[in-house]
């Protein structure tokens, strides 16, 4: 593609990097920009800058955070006896806006993968022992529910930091795995059917 | 939506303001560039910045440009007598990719639409007449070919362009509007079949 200026070149190649965005988006979004006022394009410069520069990671659960303990870990309405273990940061924001849950979170920041050069020690496991060993406002943890990805990295990952857990003697449970609500028997996979089916709920137990 | 930080609503509000991006799209947009090294998300910052703040708009053709006389205008290699009217700035990079143009561009920056307001004197109609009347190295301008959209608009503002022209004793032409390359006969609506039949090419009359 020929541009007519240098600018739009170099503002194409940088917005191209983004996933998912190819040249002729970023082509439409750089004339976009140059059709609306200064401070538009300032704002959105200056938000993108500050967003990198400026984030902070939660000390205790390592989520993104505005201070160096985020809102969720500092909150007197969250329920401090369960944490949730998530894999990345978008995991906390999906979980979240179920509004179904009010615990608090811990984000490993990886699964291990020994193929990736990813062992136990490249995630934050330590710092959930150590959580879970001196909770800080003296409230023992009583639950840790695992919400990782259903990969081989994550069972590994799974089976690993249960064991851990047990060892401090709490209860450890997983995030059930099945059909989607809505979705159809027929047209679901069968790791997940047969899962759905081992992991069943007996409602004459309850 | 929540987010955990200000930081990141912030950056997310900003980029699904682009056009065709939506919040779910710039979250995703947002955790990437959190992601990355400061320097990546510090050169796009910087990019989209300058994109704005230092274009400059050629003097002659109104095309986006690094100097006051664009690229193309100042070209010693372009035909410097034939004209190509276009509506907006994308037009002339996708005649331009079609590397089958030789000439120069106007670009008018609109057209006539009193609904939205826009008369003949909002547009760059004036330089045009103007460059035709005083060519700038003495080469008098031959052919001017209109490339305007097929809206009612388009047509206005070319039927008035026309007339205008004519005055100049300068030849007007227009781009063919016909069955793409490719395209079914059968699927291609009435319009434009009807005029790729009014428009015919006559062979024999070459």
């Amino acid at each position: 593609m020929n541009f007519p200026s240098k600018l739009i070149e170099d503002a194409v190649n940088e917005i191209s990097r983004l996933p998912g965005i190819g040249k002729k988006t970023a082509l439409r979004l750089a004339l976009h920009l140059l059709k609306q006022k200064e401070s538009v394009t300032e704002s959105l410069s200056s938000s993108i800058m500050k967003l990198r520069s400026e984030i902070k990671y939660c000390e205790i659960c390592h989520n993104v955070s505005d201070a160096l303990e985020c809102s969720i870990c500092t909150s007197q309405r969250r329920d401090r006896r369960i944490i949730c273990l998530v894999e990345e940061i978008p995991d906390v924001l999906a979980i979240e806006n179920t509004s179904q849950y009010n615990g608090l979170y811990h984000v490993l920041g990886g699964v291990i993968s020994p193929i990736q050069g990813i062992g136990p020690d490249e995630l934050k496991i330590e710092s959930l022992l150590k959580r879970i060993e001196n909770p800080k406002d003296g409230e023992k943890v009583q639950e840790v529910i695992l919400a990782l990805p259903t990969t081989m990295e994550g069972d590994t990952t799974a089976f690993f930091i249960t064991r851990k857990l047990k060892e401090l003697g709490v209860s450890v449970s997983t995030i059930a795995r099945g059909i989607p609500v809505g979705g159809e028997l027929e047209y679901t996979d069968e790791v997940t059917l047969g899962r759905s089916i081992l992991t069943r709920i007996n409602y004459s137990a309850e």
